[in-house]
Order: structure tokens, then sequence, then C-alpha cells
């Protein structure tokens, strides 16, 4: 993988999510799902958020991508979520995984569970839900290091290097590491990308509208170059919102804007370091 | 209907809605409850979200007009929406539908369906959504054009005007086609409102939020004079907002600010012109 | 109860908080789970949604405190609650419930009824909710004043002080009534707590925020303390963000930045006067 191409493969990203207006539908957790239509609109997808069976399976066949959040798990998605990945499955449907809350139930569980035999194309997450996610699908040492607190991470983004590997190669797609320096593999390349700000930790959602943003670049790319286009454009927004506030609130008000406004060359040149595996 | 005392009832609406404080509860969907609420409060009114089957039941013999917004729908749906529904009949209860996403599951359409013998008040949508509930109905031609793709429209406005006369004629009530410029009518009038803001597409629950207030409206005035005045409040908003903003996030805070700034005379001044069917 | 003393504990209940980062997990409303958590997340603590009955049973006995709002009752609710409530208990793990809507529904007084026997640490409410629930839990006569309309109180703060202080005796914890002078009590003395702005109203999610907040105050201090430090904190930032701002949505913004921004000084010295009961 060459730097250069992907720098152009990112622009094209940007532009053609604009271009194409893809709707990307999410199952996503009820706390943020303001904050991951409004991300996927800023960057010129568009949004729509379910829970039914029926229209969870029948979306799968005719969305360019989708993005399932665990993050608050309901009773019905017992049913809704296992029609929905064999429905992804057999349409090869591409679809990013965000496993916020691995760990926490006996239903969501058997539901990440189930996602090994119905695999994601890209998963996301902050160090320790990928390391458990790895875990769970027995890719890893079960007593390999790795734990959750709720929805935070309380490892460094490092320590999932490994697990991030392993789990991009089995899923034949890409891994997405949250962190102060963000890591996303495709199993063979690893891209570093930095940037973003602190308080992307003090408002809610920015991990799970980051997930709902690489959905929407996953309509028009390669699984490798939508995460790493999502991500880019999260730390280019990130950086330029806090060059203009010091508070959650007008933070994020600035960096949705940020996110609408940033040009393909801006999320093209973000830094952004490659490494082989 | 004469333009000069149309505009005297829309003044007269936006001055009874925050003297009254009408409480205008919803079942509406998740992700743009934060939206349809504080929308409701900017312009004098007041919100509650509900979702279990005896408290929608209750509320629809005690609120001054209801909204009911399908975008999420959930598998409970099933027996709220029927007995509240009935209940909003029962007691004359006026009451605003935004058919979103109609068409995407089989429990959506039943419930749709079941609408037909308990008919809103006003009903509000793009012009695919307006269709889409005239052909549900058997009251056009099934074979008429119209397509949703999720909750985005992909028809014009000026397709649904027939629909939108039929439908308005059955329900005894009135229909609003949101659109560049959109189309309100009775059945026999249609007012057209201009203004607004391409940004009102760039973020999410704008057309929803735009029901919420024509239900605190409803509870105020009639279902026409209430379709037009949330839609001239909204538009003045959104030109109002775009003139102050160009990027999403701050658009939504400068217009939700100016909704609740408002004057009923900026209201009632809105570009509008009539028309008689 | 001392002043000073008082005023001491609340300055390091802020900055525990800010050094400790609790998690207050909560099941809560769908309409304000943003607003809740960019709170609880702005004055340093962290924020989770659940809805699963194995899963907040979990949480309860692993969490430093937990939040319980009933603002938009589901309907697996019915199972959820009970079991929470009841690990709450077994594990002494203090709580908030704020019972808005309480009256609404047959499973909202059933569930509000079972927390008499397995009760809150913090009940904060409007003068109705705190009437209603000493009612409902028959420590008050049940003719007593008090109507709740919806979400909304229709009564004055100080008609709920007796209400409150036997409350707050009979769980041996903390009560809020929130107002336009909020009164705190832990049945022996009664804290009154001044500042805010009537923009607070105007904004959905200022009181279920509140509660929220006061979760995260409750896992590193007292529930007296807890509830007047947040109800500190509000008054204080709400003085603050309409010295900025006219409007609603521009007010949010000002409010959950200044959240974030008061100081340990600012909180401890906002208007407070103490009495014994």
């Amino acid at each position: 993988m060459n730097e250069a191409e992907l720098r152009k493969k990112i622009r094209a990203a940007v532009d053609d999510a604009r271009a194409k207006n893809p709707m990307a539908p999410s199952v996503t957790n009820t706390v943020t799902q303001d904050f991951v239509a409004n991300a996927q609109l800023a960057v010129g997808g568009s949004a729509a958020m379910l829970y039914l069976p029926d229209e969870c399976e029948a979306i799968a066949s005719i969305a360019p991508s989708v993005y399932i959040n665990m993050g608050t798990a309901l009773p019905f998605y017992a049913e809704t979520l296992p029609r929905m990945i064999r429905a992804l499955a057999d349409n090869k449907t591409p679809w990013v995984l965000d496993p916020v809350g691995i760990g926490m139930s006996a239903l969501r569980t058997e539901l990440l569970r189930q996602m090994k035999q119905f695999p994601p194309t890209i998963i996301r997450g902050n160090a320790s839900e990928i390391i458990a996610v790895a875990r769970l699908w027995n890719l890893i040492d079960a007593q390999a290091i790795g734990n959750v607190r709720g929805v935070d991470s309380t490892d460094e983004v490092g320590s999932a290097r490994s697990a991030a590997i392993i789990l991009a190669d089995y899923i034949k797609g890409a891994v997405a590491v949250s962190g102060p320096e963000d890591l996303i593999t495709d199993g063979r390349s690893i891209a570093y990308s930095a940037g973003g700000s602190p308080l992307m930790t003090k408002i809610t959602g920015g991990g799970c509208s980051l997930g709902g943003v690489m959905a929407v670049y996953l309509a028009v790319t390669d699984p490798f170059t939508a995460a790493i286009t999502a991500t880019a454009a999260y730390n280019a927004a990130g950086l330029f919102a806090a060059s203009n506030t010091t508070a959650p609130a007008s933070f994020k008000v600035a960096f949705i804007d940020a996110l609408y406004e940033n040009s393909a060359a801006i999320v093209a040149e973000n830094a952004l370091r490659l490494e082989e595996v």
C-alpha cells in the first residue's frame, strides 16, 4: 500500500460520498442517534434508524452499506439482529459493527458471537472492545489482556494491535481502534491517523457517530479506505473545532460544522502514516 | 379563503400558542425526539413522548392535540397505535400524522392502513410519502407515480398536488407537502409557503419537528391554519438562521433560536400565496 | 448542618467527580438521553444508558451510583426495573429517582409503588411529582394537594415542602424539588438554592439531566451534598449561560459549556441558604 495512492483514494471517497448521497441505515443506540444521523448528513450521506426485524432484514438487501451499533441493546434485538446479519451476508452488503458494551449481557454476547459466522466488513471500537471481540471469537487467547468498563476503554491502542490485525484478517475487511492516535488495519497494512481533540471524550457519541460515517464511506469505497477516511475526517474536524472552542457543547457544534466544511484535500492531507504488518 | 384573513389567523395562532402553552404529546421516532420537543417548546407549547398502550390511549382523551410520527416503528406499536388512534377518534382529539418510512415493513403498512378508518387531522410528509398514503388508502390509482427511498423523497412537490387534495378532502383536515416550496391544502384552497434553507436537509429532524410544531398550533386553531402557521414559522426561522450561518450544526442552533424569537408578524408576513383548487 | 461546612463539601464533590470520573449508568427516557449523558460528562462523570433486565441488574452491583428516570416507560421496564431496584438494594448501591410522568399508566404506578420497598437514595422532581410520590407511598394524606400535568408541575415548590421532608426521612436520603428556587432536604435540614434562568424551562431535559448529574455526585459524596451540589452547579451554569444568550438553543450550548467550565469555587459559592426543619 502506497501512501500517495491511499491519499488519492481518501480524496475520492470524500467527494463521492457528497456526490452520491448514499443512505447508510443503522440499528444503533438510542442515546446518540441524533449525532450519528447529523454526522452522516454532514459528510454527504443520508440516515435512517430502524428496529423492526422485517424492515432491518429488507434494508440489508437494498442499502449500499449498513451500520450496527450495540450501545443500547433492546429485547427485540434478539430477533432483529440475527435476521439482519444473515441478510447482510446473503446480499454481500458491507456493514460496520461498533461492539460497544460487549460483555454486558447474555444477549449482547450471543448476538456478537453470531457475528463471527456473518461477519461485518469494518469493526470499529476502542482498544478494550477490539480485544474483547477477538477473544469472544476465539481468535486470540482468552487470557489475553483487555478490559472494558461499560462504554469506556481501559486499554491502550497499542495493546490492541495484534487483535486488530487478526480480526481484520478474519473478516477480510478493516478494523479501526480509536485512541489518542487511531489505528486502522486491513490485516496487511496499518494506518495511524492523528488529530482530533481531548474534547471528543467530553461529548457523548463521538465513537458511535464515527462508525456511522464509516458506513457512509463504505458505500463508496473499500473497507480500509472507508475506515481511514472517516477517521481522518474526524481527526481533521476535531482539530479545527478545538482551535475555536474550549468547552464541549460549542465544540460539538463546531465539530459537526467542520465535518460538513472539510474539503476532500483537508481530509486526504490529515496526519497519516503507514506501516506494513 | 381570503389572504388577509389567513394572515390574521396565522398571527393569532402564533400568539395563542405562546399564551396557552398547550401540551401536544407525541408517539414519535427515537432519533429526533430532542429536536421535536425543543421545537415545540420554542413556539410556546409543551412536549411529552410516550410509548405504552394505556397511557397513549389515556392521553388521547385529555390532550388538546397529539402528534404521531412513524419514523422508528417499534414492536409494541402494534398495540399502542391501534388503541391510540381509536381513542383519538372517540374523543375527537385532533392529531398530526407524519407517515415517514411508509412501506418499509408489514407493521407500518398495517398501522397506516388502519388510520384510514381513524384518520388524522393533518398529514405532513414529503411528496413521495403523501402519494404513498393516498395510494395505500386506495384514494388514487395504485399505479400513480411516487417513490419513497427510506426517509427521503424522490418526487417533486407538484407531483403530490392531486394526492394531497384528495387526502385532505378525505380526512376533512389539511395535508402539508414539504419541499423547496411547501404546499398545504385543505382540499379546497392551496397555500404555497416559501423560505427556509437548503441547510434544513442537512440536519436530521427538520420534517419530524415541523410535524410536532403543527400539533402545537393544532391545539389552538383549525387544521389548515395550523399547518400553514407551522410551515411559515419554519420557513421564516430557516431563512433567518441561514442568513447567519453556513454549516448545519450552528444552523440548527440558530434555527431553534429563531423559532423562539419569531414574532407573530414575522410568521404571518412570511412569503405565502393562495390558490383555489 | 453548618453552612461553611456544607460549602466545603460541595467544593470537594465538584473536584472529586472530575478526579475520579465515576460512571453513573442510567435507565432513562429516550427523549433527553443525549443531554443527560453530555451533562454527566461535563461535570467529570461517565455515562451509559441501558434497557435489558440482566445488564441493569448486573450494573446495579458494580456501578458506584445509578440514575433511574421514568420519563418514557417502555413495556420491558416491567421486567427491567423490579430486578434492578432489588439489586440496587441488595448491593446498597446509591441511586437517584426522577419520577417524571408519575400516574400516567398502570405500569408506572406499579413500578413506583415497588420503589417504596426498595427506595432510592435521592428523589428529584418538580413539586407535583414529589407530592405524588409521597401520596402513592401513603406517606401523606391521599387528599393532599398536588397535580401533575404530563411532565409539567402545576404546584409551587413551597407546597411540596412537607412531602419532601417526609419522603427524605422515609428513604433516609435526600429529596430535591425543582422550581424558581430549588428546595433540597435530607429530612432534617433544608437547603434553598437559587440562580438558573427561565430559559431552562424552554429546553427539554433540564430536570432529567440534573438527575443524571446528581447520580454522578452521588458516586463521590453523601446524598444531601450530592443533590445540593448538582443543583448549585445547574443554577450557576444557568445564570452564566443566560448572561450570554437570550434564546433556548444557544442557551443550551452555553449551559453545557458552563457546567464544564464551572470551577468548584463557583459552585460552592452559588446562592444557598440553610434552614433547620
